[in-house]
């Protein structure tokens, strides 16, 4: 008789969240009361543009994504592995929540390239390679919880900024085999919207056919529409459910569940 | 037949070494390739006070000790945990040699209480009440290399900044009943200098008896005395051997040995 696997849950908070520390203390709460393993997965992007913009370096900002320079890098990697990752962990073991914070260069969890020049030069920025899953068991197997931002590095030195919902995505979609895999996109909103003036249009269900007729529409736009590739990406690699969802729904299957 | 016990080596690295990119890389290189288990710990305050200054905040040193208010911790926690931390991973990930970065607050390893107010408030400046050894054990014993900064927490939720050296002295001595333990605080000079103005002026040895006779004279003095307290404390819990040496002496016993 087959083992039956047993549950993880990946719940990526956006930058948002993380900034308001209210909010903040109120997630992770939710978060600490998963039952079963979790992983969690943070932003921090205003931030990181607020910090830079006190030393004097302007974000710069193409189709919703910072390009990364040398200065840019060092930031985000203080304000995500630093300032937020570090004080994510210190509110999880007060819960008390054994968390350990991480970025991909940590235990070498996450490998990653820089991303190719075509059109454009993102700069430091990191398109995963691979996610290494035995380090991810054993810590999960030992009831510790990692808590990881938006860094990753290439195995020769190099730090690569990584978008977050990627991470998160990615870390589902190596893990499946492994576990019963549930991942949460959690942000300010409740759910995808019909109309992103109305926070209560949500729309409760997209197939990969609705996700197409939507685009088309213009309903799904912008920043939403990698976020949606990435549900969808977890979905194909065998990811049991997943959601994009406000913070109440931690713990309830509510907001938009994606399906293919 | 009692086992022997596997050895471990705990290198302390200033904030000098880790600021020179090319010093860095090369002890980095000397620490991965050290025999059996080991620890890095590193500081970084000239780096913070530097980032300090770029965000307008002024540096409050008394007795060469940092007074941590809430901005300074902001600050140390990006510079440290963040960008120090996270650039010492990677690179020793790059060489190969399989890094964890670590603030006390990651998997409760090191747990402390912000410093009691007597004549002076520090801030949040932590004296370490515990570490959690078992979780280190499994960490070392798995081959992984933990790599510390300089910040602690109280398991209540709030980091604090807490010096380096501490640190290495009291990762060393806990763990000194599981692992023959060696201790090396690597700075910029080749040991303790018998006169500052004379860089081979290194005393090759230095018992607690000299240690009084050197400190009524000035010959030890300033930020010296709290690393040769440390130094002591180590030996006085059965920490095989300490050293407080230059960069070259990761591999040999050279610089100036303490003894009790």
């Amino acid at each position: 008789m087959k083992k039956q696997k047993s549950s993880l849950t990946i719940i990526k908070i956006g930058g948002k969240l993380v900034e308001d520390e209210k909010k903040l203390q109120y997630v992770l709460k939710k978060f600490a009361q998963i039952e079963g393993h979790k992983i969690l997965v943070h932003g921090g992007g205003k931030a990181a543009s607020a910090w830079s913009q006190k030393l004097g370096i302007v974000p710069n900002m193409i189709d919703g994504r910072r390009v990364t320079d040398a200065a840019t890098l060092e930031v985000v990697t203080m304000v995500y592995a630093g300032l937020y990752n570090k004080k994510i962990v210190s509110m999880l073991q007060a819960i008390p929540c054994n968390a350990l914070g991480l970025t991909g260069a940590d235990l070498n969890s996450i490998q990653s390239h820089k991303r190719v020049v075509k059109d454009l030069d993102y700069g430091y920025v990191g398109d995963i390679d691979f996610v290494q899953t035995s380090i991810l068991q054993q810590l999960l197997d030992n009831h510790i919880t990692p808590v990881f931002c938006a860094i990753t590095h290439n195995k020769n030195g190099q730090l690569l900024n990584t978008n977050a919902d990627t991470i998160a995505s990615e870390l589902a979609s190596a893990l499946a085999p492994f576990y019963q895999t549930t991942l949460k996109f959690c942000f300010e909103k409740n759910g995808v919207l019909e109309n992103p003036e109305d926070d209560n249009s949500t729309i409760s269900k997209i197939h990969f056919q609705d996700y197409q007729k939507y685009k088309t529409e213009g309903v799904i736009s912008d920043g939403m529409i990698p976020k949606m590739d990435n549900a969808f990406s977890a979905l194909n690699n065998q990811v049991e459910q997943v959601f994009i969802c406000g913070i109440d729904a931690i713990h309830q299957d509510a907001g938009t569940s994606i399906h293919l």
